[in-house]
């Protein structure tokens, strides 16, 4: 099928089996989602941009745009890019809630940013003036093409909400710039992913082949290990084997992901299968055995990298949030390309527990790094915040990238729930939300979804408008093996999959999805050695975790896997003991036999933990 | 006791229970460790200058000396003190086995280094010239006076092998400047401890005062935060908490264990039992909660850094091999200061398994993080020599400072082995060995050891020389239960712990231990959840591990403990299953039901993996 341009969405391929639905199409009515995303506009917004205001972060722009500034930059050599992800969420909030104070403020900073491009065109605060490291000097670390790449995606969603306009001619500028910088004679890649697939999506706004081709190009030139030696190996930057050799997602989680999201977008537009069919090998492979059960990618706080397979250890999970955001962005990619529902089971888990736990209630803090197993209760200590210390969302660090990169995901969500297939509608992810669009064909169809998702497991679908017949797709999740579906006075069970209904829908009809969300014990694979011996408790697509505020030792915990949980609330009962710990002065020697009395154990949803003070944590239970 | 200053050894306190004996007091002649001594005289000092010397690190001081050099500096900042490190280790090298050769080479560097000494004494090769930053601009990274301790080392080591000299002169004027520059009134210390320990030898070795104030100052004046924030955490540097007060040894865990040597030295030099306990406390609360059954201390690669209690985990375990030197120097330095032989036990476990373990076969390569766990099969790749790649040791790395530190503890180890107390002798460490030396009454004493150990656990300790009575000390290591003692003709049971015989020896008695080395299993304390569900299997000292070249998958492997281990070789073999293994999309649900039949599975000892050639490698075996 061939999309329209003016899908109000961050990714619009010009071809594929499904349609995104834009913003527009798609809105969050209540529910899960829909506080989120006002917090999201009414809190996070402003607090990201009061943070990079008062750390110069946007003042960089004016400083070496008008001259008269200082020399001494502010801020990490890639801190363009949170200003460009705040102005990209910016567009999707003030596109989903207009406000004119928002739509101000984008203007302002458009005319901040676009005082420091040069004549030429090329935009980055960190190098190139005669008191700056030359352009382009530092490939590896500089981040000038990623920075570019965040600016182009913040023009996507300005010029897809609110029409071209002076970002978009900033981002064509920019964008021409690297395009005759980084010709077919040159070999350069960014240290950093991320202009791929801003560039295919500059191409998709635009329809300027030129963009799509150096996409293609950035995408093919990386692997040959052009970028400098280093001791975290060039797996770090992927740029140790070419994207369509590569057998699994490796190296720098995010770098990772991102590059990955860009191969599938050229992969898509140049109908190339076999680069689709490779980054999705590598993708499938990754979520096999380098994924946490929440979702969460990333083994190592050392590089921010993948592990090898199978090593995934609970405490110090790194799972950096950016690199959720990514897995987001990636499995709707290979959802759209391939229509294969897995990809939206794979956002769904990704959403439900590592994105709505790194954010602050408040919409003013978030976790970097997010942990599976917190130890010891950390109290908030003035200066010095580390990336790394689990429990305590921090309200800013000196690398920021994953506030920003959840509010634009935010600010944009209902572009990631619905999809148009030829014949009809396919709803992917189940979030109270309202959904008007037309078909291929022009008919006007409209739907209303109401859950408890992902609490509950009832889902009703009630068609809102419709002419003549066409099909609705609904999301069976792997989890929910007992499912029921109720349609035409019908109860009937359905397994995991797609349940296709094609009916002649006339309005006020409603489908009734029943997923089992009693909580469950989940073992990990033998491999896994981090958690071994250990199970965890989900209840549909929640992964629970046990907290303490200092009133239970869960390094004592034992759960008696021979009791079923029981449903509690949100979260889940099970039965547990609290063993006698016993210290040595050497921890290894004989087994110990030790007790404890069993008691109830309340579980609550992981997304849920460190809200209600420092405490420690575990998802991973060792069982009795 | 009142030692005096001729002792040959790296730590000669003035006061406490024992005296270390000199490398001319102790020569190990065979058995384990001779050939190491061999090799790392014949092979890897040579090894360590070459690359030095290609490197430019030794070249530093004659360009910054003669002024005629190129600017660019070569290598890191703290490249000094690698050599440094080998002037120490070749010092001790040429005390144990004169060598003209040797001699004159130590001089040539000696005034190479001399003549890189400013006018007032200040010595670095990367501050403090007109083109460098200035001069202690940068205490948390610069390494200055971490250079400076290990000249001061390295003087030490020559002045007590060769007498005063040069380096002796170098060492003074530099560590003079140190106190003139870091006196009472002011606040700095050295990101990276060191000097401490350093300036207490120096004086121990000149008489001094001013420089044992200075180290006293240095350590008490730590644990202020007076070093800037950083996003890995006060901790890191070990200024979080002042010494006297912290509980358990934590940051990166060399800085962490070189500032407690230096801590200990200060306390038994002003005898301040109050700092002398809380390191101790420290040092024991580590060892119990933080340390890897192979002595390795360090969990995370990130910040080279201890984790929580009981984070350890087996794959990517860090335990660089400068941490097993500098735990070997501190349980040296509390063994000599409160004469508890458990601290002669944790530098065996450390010497026989991690130090062991570090250093290549010719001496000439070496691991810098040692790992428990092994995955996949490594390939040795030209360039970007990575850090953390387990399973290759590597001839020389960008930060390089493990094989000197290796070098200069092989090289004087002999010094580690016996010492004596007010009634005779204590046999600590059981390597083949002559002792000569004179009791504290002036008699003239000697005994020879003879050891399988640590393959096997026959000891036979024969006096050599005597004159009346005195006691003779022998060790019985924590796991020898069942050691059997033959003395006098007669065969009696001893327990772990310390044997006291005191007797009117005479030349050729001797006294057999027979320590039980039949291989044994070993639990893990509960709350370290990396090795949960595994078994170690130990043999006396050894830690055995499962390598394999290809020929087995170990992910797939599971141990009948029900079996217990029998004696093969110098390891073991146990019964084991290789279980089959499915792949699946997602790597949690149900526990699968997996079947293997049981085969014999011989295990080596950890030191000497990854000889062979590329190999997985597991220490901890998940039991059936």
């Amino acid at each position: 099928m061939r999309n329209t341009q003016s899908i109000r969405g961050p990714v619009v391929p010009s071809r594929g089996p499904l349609r995104p639905l834009g913003t527009d199409e798609v809105r969050i009515t209540g529910g899960f989602w829909a506080p989120r995303q006002r917090v999201n506009g009414e809190a996070t917004l402003g607090h990201a941009l009061e943070w990079m205001d008062e750390l110069g972060w946007t003042g960089n722009f004016t400083s070496v745009g008008n001259g008269s500034g200082s020399r001494e930059r502010k801020g990490r050599e890639f801190s363009d890019s949170e200003v460009y992800k705040i102005v990209e969420a910016m567009s999707w909030e003030h596109g989903r809630s207009p406000d004119p104070a928002l739509d101000a403020r984008i203007d302002a900073l458009t005319s901040q940013i676009a005082g420091a491009q040069a004549e030429d065109g090329y935009l980055s605060t960190s190098f190139g003036r005669d008191w700056q490291r030359p352009r382009y000097s530092d490939l590896a670390w500089g981040h000038e093409l990623y920075c570019v790449g965040h600016l182009l995606q913040a023009a996507v969603a300005r010029t897809r909400t609110a029409g071209a306009g002076p970002l978009l001619d900033v981002a064509r500028r920019a964008a021409d710039h690297v395009c005759e910088t980084f010709g077919p004679d040159t070999t350069g890649v960014c240290g950093h992913p991320e202009i791929e697939t801003a560039l295919v999506e500059l191409a998709r706004l635009t329809g300027e082949q030129r963009y799509l081709d150096q996409a293609a190009s950035f995408v093919e030139r990386r692997g040959y290990r052009t970028l400098p030696a280093h001791e975290f190996g060039w797996s770090y930057f992927n740029d140790d084997i070419p994207v369509r050799k590569a057998t699994v997602l490796r190296g720098h989680a995010v770098r990772s992901l991102y590059l990955a999201c860009g191969a599938v977008d050229v992969a898509v537009e140049t109908d190339d299968d076999d680069l689709l069919g490779a980054v999705a090998e590598q993708f499938d492979r990754a979520w096999a055995r380098r994924t946490h059960i929440t979702g969460g990618m990333g083994s190592r706080h050392q590089d921010e990298a993948f592990g090898d397979d199978f090593v995934l250890p609970a405490d110090r999970a790194y799972a950096e949030t950016c690199a959720g955001v990514a897995t987001v962005m990636l499995a709707q990619r290979l959802l759209l390309a391939t229509g294969d529902n897995r990809y939206a089971g794979i956002a769904d888990r990704v959403l439900h527990n590592l994105i709505a736990g790194a954010i602050g209630d408040d919409g003013r803090s978030f976790f970097y790094a997010n942990t599976l197993h917190q130890r010891t209760i950390v109290q908030p200590q003035a200066g010095g915040e580390r990336l790394d210390v689990g429990g305590l969302r921090a309200p800013w660090r000196e690398v920021s990238c994953c506030l920003p990169n959840i509010a634009r995901l935010l600010a944009s969500l209902s572009s990631y729930l619905v999809t148009a297939d030829d014949t009809g509608l396919r709803v992917h992810q189940y979030a109270d939300c309202d959904v008007e669009t037309r078909l291929a064909d022009g008919r006007e169809v409209g739907l209303e979804v109401r859950t408890s998702y992902p609490e509950g497991g009832d889902v009703a679908v009630r068609v809102a408008r419709s002419g003549g017949p066409w099909s609705i797709t609904l999301r069976v999740p792997d989890w929910a093996t007992g499912a029921v579906l109720v349609v035409d006075h019908e109860r009937r069970p359905v397994a995991p999959g797609d349940v296709v209904l094609t009916r002649d829908w006339t309005a006020g009809q409603e489908i009734r999805l029943e997923l089992p969300t009693q909580p469950r014990f989940t073992w990990p694979d033998p491999r896994i050695d981090a958690v071994r011996g250990c199970v965890a408790v989900e209840r549909g697509p929640l992964v629970l975790c046990a907290e303490s505020l200092g009133d239970h030792d869960l390094d004592a915990l034992r759960v008696c896997v021979g009791h079923s949980p029981e449903q509690a609330g949100d979260g889940a009962v099970v039965r547990a003991r609290f063993e006698s710990l016993l210290d040595s002065s050497w921890p290894y020697g004989e087994p110990s036999a030790r007790t404890g009395t069993s008691v109830p154990l309340h579980l609550t949803p992981y997304h849920r933990w460190a809200r209600r003070g420092p405490s420690t944590m575990r998802v991973w239970l060792p069982s009795a």
